[in-house]
């Protein structure tokens, strides 16, 4: 996630860092190139290098324009939505710990569990990481684990659902053994079944993209029309019309290439979330309710960057 | 559901698979051929084949533009809906899971009442996509039974629906027999009600396609409206009418042709839901929480598709 | 609620069930004619019968687009809301029946007291059905029901309401008399609470139609559009006029039309909701819950309707 | 609420009940002259009166339409959200009526309790609409209150959450006594909870407007823009352009018009929900359930208006 | 947030405070001086300052309509969830305060207890605005802290729900001495826990803006648009272009600069949300109900700004 002020006017046109100008440059090039050949050709030899109407090409832009707009909030509902279900990871880790403070006032068996649940918690909010961008560093995960929670833990399908099970195991023993009553293993089931709805939703967006028929028809009629604007604008823009047709294209193109960003939230791309982060301030959070004082630093944006 | 990376801009225009496009070739061609015709007799004889102005057309496009993109828009919200559905049934099949550990916990009949009921989730999951796929393949679910709930099975009107009335009545009976407790009995009732909820609203989606008359006036529209399209840009744009007029035709009917496509998630075309792949999934999770070391791989795309 | 297949490209011309064109061809013809009066007037007396740009009225058709695409989704929104709560009505039905097999599970009291309650549910989607559809077939709740039930549900205010409050007074009295638990109580009260939320949601879209102010603007708005749209025409198109004119009225009264079945989704058009089937739907699932073997078929639709 | 049967055509033009016309006539008469008055002087001497090109403005048109069109959703949202909580209410308080069967069947005393439950329901929907729509009539809640609770209700601060702390007071003195168990009590304070959920969202809506810059830009934006417009006509329609503005005028104002109506549901404005009409039919609801019989009829529209 | 009524017609143009016009003017300015000079230019050496033909602008025109008209539409989504969220904490607290009567029923000792909840509860509400609005006065939380409670809130790193924490502490003793029942903890619990999520919500708009790279690309594609805008009115409206082009600059830039201010609801800008005064609102409901008498006014409006 990017972390900056507002850029003031002068700013606003020199911040490379977020913008998804890098990714899109050589098409805006590409494009801009191409329609000055088309213009100098046109002007050259007008009828090998024919011009249209551009008006003819407004309509196809327009809805473009609408398509393109639909299909980028949808991508900013899934990105959102990521966000949202993370907040709501913050919230039921806060209110485990809150939750399980009755435990702590039962007595030291009691203080022990709620210990290691806790534990399991912020053990589970980096598997979360782990699992939802292949190649981060598990090593966050294994050391809130014991050897033998970490021997299972390599050899689970479902890593983070693993630690949720070891948690409600936990919680089975306890109520088998009458150490916990019925109304409490229920509170503190409904609040591991709520860690378990976050990582479901969060597979379901990492695992299901938009559709990949709309994402290609889109495509490929942004290119389309982009390659053809230049036939379209040289005879009202002359040669204003290579950095007309650069503006739009670096409009469409840029829409279309966050809307690609944003589809994925849980990537490593700059706008990206910075889930990583809000893994680590869980950790915080909880080592912090179980009365820590030593505790790390919260995250902060490298290079306006926050992962 | 079509699984592969986002296409480089060559790609982009050579994949077909996961396309609208095959779909909705012919009519392309039809409308290419059509223009094509046009401009030849505009050429040949004016006062046979009119023109008129395109400009007056462009009202038209746009608004059918707006319409579609709430239709496509509509017909996206199902779709994930869908989705959201089956992401629901996996959070709450581990979430029964976990349920029922305590069960296990308390000795051997337990362990075994947990093991009926994790084996008729999973019989849930796959009797449901054979309920939102006709056709498919019901042994996936038959090897899952008993014999006498086979025989049920086979005779029941709402298949589905049976198997979460046969783990109700496995509870009752235990519940009766006063083997779990009333909260206990509360929790596993919730969890069993919530699958039933998604049940429910996959027929929902399944059953009450998008209002009839809505799809028929834009189809009807998007056809006229293409039909009519050459006659207007036969003098503006000449001999490249009928490359405008194909590359317009393809932008509405492919994303007419998608509505239709996502308006049914649970269908078998490419860019349908992968329900199959969630169930199969659902099962191997279950069978993970039940110890089971033999489990099937995960299912895999097949030629970038996964169903 | 239409049942079809997607028409081909051929039968896409023909079908009027469940078009809107049968309400709204009287007004299209009456544009096509005073559009063809108009290409008539102005060729014989120009000065008479004016003509003015027609790109002044892009404008307003671009507009009213935008508008009648809000108003559109709004009247979507209450159709789709609709289906959504008697899909909820279907789920809790289902969820009773399984809830209800505890007391089955406990002897024969427990057995007759289910029977009760299921046909009291059975009687609440039926007369749900009546009171969503004034004139609608009164004896199929009244033969769900004991004669001092009926009595009661003839002179009641709320008459579904009527038929929930019967169900909870029966559970109080068990309540009351020990044989259900307190637990028992509150999960059968929550499921009657979520029928009781579903006929209130029901009689909420009912009842309360888009705003009338919204609905008259866009309306008269539409129409003077439509009237001053040959005016505008006459030049640019000529004789094309009236066919484009026509093409562009059927689209926006078409909409306007649509947006009016949508609105009040549980009336007796074609559009409307199949509510009368799903009702017959509940009762057969319940009927099947209840072990009834000799269960009447599932309602099918006549000529493409299923109401 | 306007309450009345779609108008016909002609009906149409002459229904001014409910429609926004009589709050934007002047600003549309006064379009009107003052584009017939540019016509005039730009006959007269065109270099004083000077016109420009129109399309420059369509640009302007179309931006306005997309943006009153998102606010006017934005305004739907709230009229809309407005009569969900009100659905909300009605449905808890049969809801509640239910509920407290099971006091009514443990004896006499458990009965007055209802009795009282019930009574105090019925006043906090009318002391709902009295704190909505401030300036209604005291007298309508009053006459359900006992003379020691009518003397809190005058000195209240926020007086419909009094008659829901005196409901609570009630119950928790139940409690304290052993006349209902923690299960009953939790089931009924849910419901009060669900009471007290309504009015915070009420008071939500009703306090907190849309951003105030935002409707500031728009109408300013639109105001500017109508009186730009009939420079920009007078070239292209001539005489038409007075009668083309007004009706662009008309449109755009009404729109924005019906927007201010609409983001205050709880007004009294003609276009605003009925409450008052919804308190009285949830008193007649928990009259009946009651059992009494003498009941007050349904309420009615007036002039097609329903308050 | 901005409070007072819709103003008229005149007043319209005068209103400054909670227009966005104050941030824009001088943009607003650069881009009609800008437009003068090149409309001078243009007519002094017009082939030094060329124009191009306007209509080529419209597209991308519209293109940034649509965008922008997305961007503010979930710029106003999280404002108004802001607003929710606010809603449910005040909905939350009172309920809070309606739930513990049951333990002023139950003695002193139990009143004492609630006493202390509610206090904690307005002292949560206060430090949400401390840590939503950096600066604040933190005062107004300490001084309704005891000196040990003031001590730990000093010294944590997450204030707010230092203070929820407190909170369940004392529930948890009162639970542990066996004071309140499972139910009854669990009923508190669950407030508490909605306390906390309006927290995390809270939190999650507050840290998480729109995705910078989107935010980048329209205030971008903004201001190039409207600094290529004069070259293309040159020709067709001559010198009405600095005026048009002044207006739309308007539009777009404080549409623009709305959308920032509306991203950020918790800000201290005009069309910020009040939650200080909807703080002190709680504080008054919940001194209400503990029976003080000697209450703080309601707070009102400075200047028309509730802050």
């Amino acid at each position: 996630m990017i972390v900056r002020d507002r850029p003031n006017l002068l700013q606003l046109f020199f911040i490379v860092r977020g913008s998804i100008i890098r990714r899109i440059l050589p098409q805006i090039i590409v494009i801009f190139l191409m329609s000055a050949l088309i213009v100098w050709g046109h002007e050259e030899s007008p009828n090998l290098v024919v011009s249209f109407n551009g008006s003819s090409l407004s309509l196809l832009g327009i809805a473009l324009s609408i398509f393109l707009g639909f299909r980028n909030n949808a991508a900013y509902d899934r990105w959102w939505e990521g966000r949202r279900d993370w907040g709501q990871l913050v919230y039921v880790a806060r209110g485990f710990a809150r939750q399980t403070l009755v435990l702590e006032a039962e007595g030291e068996a009691g203080a022990d569990m709620r210990k290691n649940l806790l534990r399991l918690t912020m053990a589970f909010a980096q598997a979360l990481v782990c699992q939802l961008r292949p190649g981060s560093d598990e090593s966050k995960v294994l050391r809130l684990l014991t050897a033998g929670e970490a021997d299972l833990y390599r050899t689970a399908r479902n890593r983070a659902d693993l630690i949720l099970r070891l948690m409600s195991a936990d919680l089975a023993r306890s109520k088998a053994a009458g150490a916990i009553s019925d109304i409490q293993y229920q509170m503190l089931d409904i609040s591991i079944g709520q860690m378990g709805a976050v990582q479901a939703a969060c597979e379901r967006i990492r695992n299901t993209p938009l559709p990949f028929g709309y994402t290609l028809l889109l495509h490929r009629t942004a290119y389309l029309f982009c390659f053809l604007l230049p036939f379209g604008y040289v005879d009202t823009l002359g040669w204003g019309s290579p950095f007309v047709t650069a503006l739009i294209a670096y409009t469409f193109f840029g829409l279309d290439a966050l809307g690609d960003e944003l589809e994925d939230p849980f990537g490593q791309r700059p706008n990206a979330l910075a889930i990583g982060a809000l893994a680590d301030t869980i950790e915080i959070n909880l080592r912090e309710a179980l009365g820590e004082t030593d505790l790390p630093p919260l995250p902060q944006p490298k290079d306006f960057v926050l992962m």
